[in-house]
């Protein structure tokens, strides 16, 4: 449903929020942390997921740390462009 | 150029990047922290407003909390709705 690497990290993009939050969902049932992953205008849908996947869990998750950051990235133009990036490390409360 | 209020808030919305830049400058000479706060899509546009500043002042600011929340707002129609929130204290390192 969402892509899911070995190191438990979820990384939101342009799919429907909720198959992110069932993401989170069924990473919790193998795994005391997830990570969260997004960059550029995904930052914000990033949020609402956490957010989202807070009233699921009944305010249950709590985030663990939150980073913000900027990377570089390489258009198909190749052009250089640089774009912010968030990562939320959420765990049960 | 942004509202800026008595507790040094810089609300970011939906004016151009430069100038939620500027105010963090101009708030760093009177303050030793700056809180950023954003809802909805344009916490993404905080994200990039603190990146911008970091690289303004060279990597000498850095985040001292993150928050990340949501609101219920309501629109002119009466709708209720939820909108995610993010707010940034940044301090000189």
């Amino acid at each position: 449903m969402v892509q899911v690497n070995e190191a438990e990290t979820i990384f939101v993009g342009s799919k429907p929020l909720i198959n992110y939050v069932s993401g989170i969902v069924m990473q919790f049932n193998t795994s005391p942390e997830v990570i969260i992953k997004s960059r550029g205008k995904f930052t914000a849908k990033a949020i609402d997921v956490v957010e989202l996947a807070k009233k699921k869990f009944k305010e249950e998750l709590t985030p663990k740390s939150i980073e913000i950051g900027s990377e570089q990235f390489q258009t198909k133009e190749g052009k250089k462009v640089n774009v912010s990036t968030l990562k939320i490390v959420l765990k049960k409360v």
